[in-house]
């Protein structure tokens, strides 16, 4: 077993806050992560919020010499903002849109146009089959009172189930990404749960960066500085998770955040600090044992975990339906005073009421109005029992998994 | 290897055009349908259309005798349509969702409001672990001019990747459902090619029903005739298809179709025929060879056909590209009309014009309705925004898998 060779293998995630016209000195920053990672040599970079294309191809044609292979995620109005580079050939791709991501009429927030997504890229390195996923999750915005969560938790399940299906084949998972939860938040702890991957700075043996690892900081000048008024020393969103299944061994050697400032420079390569890992994979003489699909936790404290997501879904569920219940009654409302004012105007024109009540511009406006309250109350309406839909089926899928949890709890 | 125990699975198929308040009968042929599963006591069934939540219930308590296990597949507005009835334990499902699947605008054809997708649900019979996969695609409405069949081809690559990503690790894979394509269109090979699967039809030992395994047939009281003017023996756009993958043989001792009744009565179940197939499932000595992932046609013949699919899906992007222009034309010419008339109202009250040049009435209604095509314009513009995204991303996809073919064409 000690013989057996053994894979290095470098990493780096950054999200990498790249939003043409609002981001600041979005075109000097992309330029520097580009210069950085033609320079360090990583083997494997994974990125969030390239939300340009143009970014995107200036960075692939500055790093066509040191990682030859790459590939750009398609979604939604914007884009998913995920990409990969790769010093080793990607054999195949997958992206997975997650069902709910917020609100396309929450413009201030923006997260609904971006149809955030998992991205997967398998690679087979040195022969070690590689399924690495690279994801960003819907922003908090508030945490007291995150109207998000639900969102985000059918999100993090999401993410989970297609990690456990599309990884049975696989030797490594690893997932790198902007996952918008804290260590110990609900979501991070179902998704750790249900596929056993496992924190690469909790694993680290050793650190360097931003104390407790965090990927926003008080120090970076892009921060939103009252955001982490909570937090003085910051928060950590930003995440490399990996797991060995079938025969081999993972161990991150290294982990490293960046510290405010890009390495030699004044100013930051994002508004996140980047996370780097170096991991080592060794292959061993009998199978670990774990594989995705038996999850890490104990079988108990895991179905603590899904009822603890689970009722936070149940609540989205219900806020979800009075959306649902208020939209299609102002939908209502607004229709039945549009054909109040038809019948007025018929009986007018029918030369049934002496003259028209209403001056006509006012019955015209009234008229306008109600159409366009109708038209945007019927949108929200369906927007809604789309949501109500998918909570509902998570939930449901939650509390299959929730019975087989119990039925086998000296399996977990 | 002839001393391996065999296992025979019945499956059933259908279509059941159980849409509230349109389809006709529903009740009575949801009452039949169930009443003859029942009866018949298949081990597996794939139903598509069931849109109403109520419809399964009934059919879930009906059939909660002999078929004890059940999954719905909850998306979209008004739902996928799809769910699972099994006399053996569900272990798992996951949900995927087209990203692409007709206009909101086309409320006629109203496939985008049932979000259209793949439902999968793991089984392990008789230690055999099977993926059993039920869809529906975007429906054909005019064959000779298919505006739609880009999103379909979109929907058939995303079907075979889903299926070669999620299916690794189990031995048997079935697919069942309407795929709205004739057995030589492009998108059947196309997914047939990349899968490996094989057409239960086309296998079958023994067959018994309509012509060609047709299963839309004029012989149908429901069907719409003039559809099928050109196919007078009907067309075949259902379909059990299925694939061994590791160390096991499946064969189709049997296949029946409904013909254009259900068995002893005098209406049909829907209007499409069900699909019902017998299949033999044994293990072997050694490995089958051919997994998915590695496809079942050759390197060349499967590269002309991602070939011809991808020019399909290129023409589609073509005329999306051309409706996000159009609308985004449309958006800007309303904005320009209604800042016009902001400054026309403006210089009127700052006294600059002798008098107001038009009637309020008209000046009202005018920008009522710039406002209305702004609104309409801009929600045309995102949709067909995300149309091109997609269409593009499985254009590059096709493309990255076509080089990927042509570097080992011998190894097909």
């Amino acid at each position: 077993m000690e013989g057996e060779p053994t894979l290095r293998l470098r990493i780096f995630n950054l999200n990498c806050w790249a939003i043409r016209y609002l981001s600041k000195r979005r075109q000097q920053r992309v330029r520097l992560i580009g210069d950085t990672l033609r320079q360090e040599g990583f083997d494997l970079v994974l990125l969030q919020e390239v939300w340009s294309e143009q970014d995107y191809s200036e960075l692939k044609a500055k790093l066509a010499g040191s990682y030859p292979f790459s590939h750009y995620f398609r979604s939604g109005v914007i884009g998913s903002g995920l990409c990969v580079f790769s010093r080793f050939p990607i054999l195949d791709t997958l992206l997975y849109q997650y069902s709910l991501n917020g609100y396309p009429y929450m413009l201030q927030h923006g997260d609904w146009f971006c149809g955030k997504s998992v991205g997967l890229v398998v690679m087979k390195i040195s022969g070690i089959i590689f399924n690495v996923y690279v994801t960003h999750l819907h922003a908090e915005y508030c945490r007291d009172k995150d109207a998000y969560l639900p969102h985000r938790l059918v999100q993090a399940w999401e993410l989970a189930q297609f990690i456990r299906h599309t990884s049975k084949a696989a030797d490594v998972v690893l997932l790198g990404g902007d996952l918008n939860m804290h260590p110990e938040d609900v979501g991070i702890r179902l998704l750790r749960g249900w596929t056993g991957l496992q924190d690469a700075f909790a694993e680290a043996m050793r650190f360097e960066g931003c104390k407790n690892g965090c990927t926003l900081v008080p120090d970076n000048c892009f921060t939103d500085k009252s955001e982490l008024l909570p937090f003085p020393l910051g928060i950590r969103i930003d995440y490399i998770l990996y797991k060995a299944i079938s025969s081999f061994t993972v161990k991150c050697e290294e982990l490293k955040t960046t510290t405010g400032r890009a390495p030699g420079t004044d100013i930051p390569f994002s508004d996140h600090e980047a996370v780097m890992a170096t991991l080592h994979i060794q292959r061993q003489g009998q199978p670990a044992g774990a594989t995705l699909g038996t999850p890490g936790e104990s079988g108990r404290s895991l179905a603590d975990v899904v009822a603890e997501a689970r009722a936070e879904v149940g609540a989205g569920l219900q806020a979800a339906r009075q959306q649902r219940y208020s939209s299609g009654r102002m939908a209502v409302l607004a229709l039945l005073l549009l054909l109040l004012q038809a019948a007025a105007a018929l009986a007018t024109l029918a030369g049934l009421g002496a003259e028209q009540p209403f001056p006509k511009l006012s019955f015209c406006l009234l008229a306008f109005l109600a159409l366009g309250v109708l038209v945007l109350a019927t949108g929200l309406h369906l927007f809604h029992t789309m949501e109500v839909k998918m909570l509902h089926g998570t939930e449901d899928q939650m509390w299959m998994m929730l019975r087989a949890l119990q039925e086998r709890p000296s399996e977990g």
